[in-house]
């Protein structure tokens, strides 16, 4: 378990491969988001007591792990707190897991900022949204106190709470958020420009490649480790979690891996046939983007949809993601991982697909039936009620890129200001034309 | 569990990195597989009702997988549909998996028509394999009611069935059949000559490598990505389904990967050094051809045979191949992946190594004591009637390579009168001279 | 299981990527080393009857696995004979980790000889360690009856025994001696200078990198890959050994992974930082060596220290890893991997960090309370009986070091004198100067 969950990080990581000036930031960043996340993130996202925002207590790592242990058959949770919200060792159990969404959180992030921006910049950067962003995000909605949770009592959100099983938004939507604010206030790359077709539009991959030569098979590695690790996150924790007994969740995870296996197929084959279509010639880079995309998609909704609904997700996401991408290039946006484009503009489809295609059959059997406080959300292809699921959709996307633009987008400006965020010119003119650039990133001749 | 299936398609994915045209390949083709696979495969593989030849019913994923959940734990079983023929979750269950073996053979079979072949043609390739040519032979070997299947009632073949557990047959010698196919009416690469000493017989890797200088390094990666893969596709499928009671499946898993280690350390180092002597130098690639040639050798039979049985395999499994090799380097055929060599020849082997060195017990152990109709099987060294199993496997090989031959074959000379098989030679001599060749595949200038 | 040991492998192999002359040794060391411990080594290590010193049984893999596979859930172990030391099945079951172990172990004495080192030299060595030399410390350390283990019943190292539950000192410590030896009695690779700043110190990634320019991307790779294995080798076989209903070993997994991702962290951050400050730069290959040197420190003690020990223990190796790093390159050692550096400094670290920082509570959570013979192992900080246990960590380490160099020492000089350790001086100058130095390692033009 923990190791697909790491694997989810190993890819993440691996999918920036391309540009090689952010390999430092994986390492780093990962590491960082380990340290702020036991001392501040969790206790953020699953302390006690809480209050619906942030939790409260439990800072520091100092909670009594190992006095609960005892209770952890009796009690197993899917995700933190869930099926038992007392119980804490499922938030244990998964402490790598949380940890692994936080250091993902973080690399998407990384990526939309890279090649320009100094290490300062992404330390402060993934320690604080580990430390503090992400996690209130989780505790909203992963938490079963949180506002925006399916499982608060009385009080959910138009009275259904929000869906968002692998974190669609609560994972990609903040990282993309969070990277788009970097991007701006970073401003584009130098050499960058608006008419200078295939620099902006295909990312750093393309336009380092040209001097490389081997991005092609870093992107498909580094992809192909992503979808590996997207197996480990959802069906992956609930197949290890669940009680034996509790055969139903097995379906579940099935359906699951179905769900977005066919979702970023769709995508993949959508993307790759519409660029053609748009650029006259097949690449490799568009079939990745858009099998991401479609993994994102999906994340939100790949329990409580049917399959073949993920398929048709799988193709909006691909259109949005090519839009999106036409968008950004016109406005002149410099992401070179597509960080706004793959995490966020398909995380929020996926957040709103659900809010349309979920099964009332397959959300009970995801939350199970007696735990949800009263009605069962479903989608509104389901049932007119459907539109109260699909308006709580909409209202925690607008919170989470609401909260994440007013925590992050302070922090780069006073990065900026304190002169801490990009390199200087000449360093950056250097790194480009350099083929060591890869090995010094510091102040060395 | 997942996890490990799709790392098998990730390694074999990746092993091919070495050529870069191909790597826009391994992506599509995975997700071509998933979708046709979910359409048409899995139907044919094991929808019900089946008449022994193909399956009839549950096309286009429309079997209602939800409400078979609970049975579950009652019923489980490691391949689909063994141990209790009826349940449906155990298919369900396995979707992944066996999307992952299609892709396998899709991936297999891509690998041969390497570096000459358009998009379309690797599409086409795909889609055909993963819908229909591999799930009929799925269906004749694993689904219980299969001609070839060792649990047919009273009508086994030559009264014992065919044993392939882990698909040296199925998945690599369908794979490999396909793509000889494919390399033949393609005709070989550009430069390609019988004379040129090293092009022929060391495939993609060297070759290209020539150009690049860095192929070793992704022939390793991908090597050991593989090897990694493999532990997933035997041992995790048993461990993860096999209920907790049936002890005896445990033994089973760890002799199996204990079996499939040794056969391919053996073939890895008899390799090694054979072809040490015949060419005077020590290469890598030598070793990692040997290694796969062993695993795919130890398919067949990793659970039922001793250990030691495996290592004897994997000597046998390296001669062939290297016999198999300057076969297809005198005879001129272009495959630069190797896949019939080591694909092809090794799961031959395999196959047919079952029919002499499978133990009665162990088999007894894998497929339970009372569900296989009458007599256990067993390999020709302990018993005369082994005979029966021997003659068993080299029809079942037959037939798999007749059928693929019969199916594959007409579709490449199809694709080759409508002008979609092959790039043009402008392209092709472009690409080979091209550093930026792995980043367009179309007509772009 | 099995997927996360082998990845290990996979990764500990990938780490060496960067100097592709050794790409080599990683497929064939692993295959070698299959072999013969599949002979030797497990017969060594447990094999029964034994005396202490090194198994006396059981030779060739003439185990009868099969008859056992019965009384595996009553007996199951942790380790290969915890628990029940009569279990055969637990030791069959843990084949593929150990093997992984032992092929861990020639691989980090492998990294430490590359570059310059015959093909024979590395398979000599190979063998040894895999069938002989580390078997023999398996056995005094985590055989029941061995006489370091923590389990021998009255006569107890200085009345505690010593523990390493992952290896800090029977896999790092030991490969890395014997690399020591290895890398000595080479002599440094041609063109190595004590005074030429950046190369002995980096080792082989930087000095190779600057001819080939993409070093930072592989080191990164083969990090990340080998963080991901780690969380493979004590949680995952824990968690997927002990039985059911002793929940408390899930605690003891849980606080493995956290303990082990803290130690790695802090120990990359401290080594970053303490880096940048002590060279100027920023360096990504700082970080990863930092990690590795953090999980290895942590491997002995993971389960039984706190958390925040583990983020001590992290920037403790850290410091050490930078000061012999800097003694290294005083005394003009050439090793390319820093085997030394990063497993042996930093799994001696590791070691002796147990004797003053393991608790009570958690040692009895990791081994049982009724299993050890009498008193309960704990750390000096928690009692002055601690220093008991320290002493035993010291001596255990000693003796691990004073038994690997009696007996690889020798080996090496023995191949020196046969001319068959080194490869001359004409070929590795032009494998230097070449780029297709990858593809061939013998004495082909």
């Amino acid at each position: 378990m923990q190791a697909g969950f790491a694997m989810l990080t190993a890819g993440a990581a691996r999918s920036q491969n391309k540009s090689n000036i952010i390999m430092l930031t994986t390492v780093v960043d990962a590491a960082v988001c380990a340290i702020f996340y036991y001392f501040f993130g969790f206790a953020c996202a699953y302390g006690r007591p809480w209050n619906g925002f942030v939790g409260k207590h439990n800072f520091g790592g100092w909670m009594n792990f190992a006095q609960f242990a005892e209770y952890d058959d009796e009690y197993p949770s899917a995700r933190p707190g869930q099926g038992n919200p007392w119980n804490p060792l499922g938030n244990h159990r998964v402490w790598v897991f949380e940890w692994a969404s936080a250091a993902a959180v973080a690399a998407i992030a990384s990526g939309a900022m890279a090649e320009r921006s100094q290490v300062t910049a992404h330390i402060a950067s993934s320690a604080f949204l580990s430390g503090f962003v992400y996690p209130v995000i989780c505790h909203w909605v992963w938490e079963p106190h949180g506002w925006l949770s399916v499982y608060s009592q009385g009080k959910r959100v138009m009275g259904v709470g929000m869906l968002d099983i692998a974190g669609s938004g609560t994972i990609h939507l903040t990282g993309a958020i969070a990277g788009f604010w970097g991007a701006l206030i970073l401003g584009p790359r130098l050499g960058f420009s608006r008419s200078k077709s295939g620099y902006g539009g295909y990312g750093g991959a393309s336009s380092r490649g040209r001097g490389h030569g081997r991005s092609s098979t870093l992107v498909v590695l580094g992809t192909l480790l992503l979808w590996l690790g997207w197996y480990g996150i959802y069906p992956g924790s609930i197949l290890g979690i669940v009680p034996r007994h509790y055969t139903a969740m097995k379906g579940v995870v099935n359906r699951a891996a179905i769900t977005t296996t066919l979702a970023g197929a769709a995508s993949a084959i959508a993307t790759f046939f519409v660029r053609r279509w748009l650029t006259g010639s097949w690449k490799v880079e568009d079939a990745c983007g858009g099998l991401v995309g479609g993994l994102v998609a999906a994340s939100a909704g790949c329990a409580v949809i049917e399959p073949s609904a993920g398929m048709l997700l799988g193709v909006i996401a691909a259109l949005v993601l090519i839009a999106v991408k036409r968008l950004a290039k016109a406005v002149g946006l410099d992401d070179p991982m597509e960080a706004l484009q793959r995490h966020g503009a398909c995380g929020l489809v996926g957040l709103l697909f659900v809010g349309v295609f979920a099964t009332e059959d397959y959300v009970m059997q995801m939350f199970g039936d007696d735990e949800l406080p009263d009605e069962t959300p479903c989608g509104w292809l389901y049932g007119k009620r459907g539109r109260k699921l699909l308006a709580a959709q909409a209202i925690g996307a607008a919170c989470i890129v609401g909260w994440t633009s007013v925590a992050m987008a302070p922090l780069f400006l006073l990065l900026r200001i304190a002169g801490l965020l990009r390199i200087s010119r000449e360093e950056e003119a250097a790194r480009f034309g350099d083929r060591d650039s890869d090995l010094v990133l510091g102040d060395e001749s």
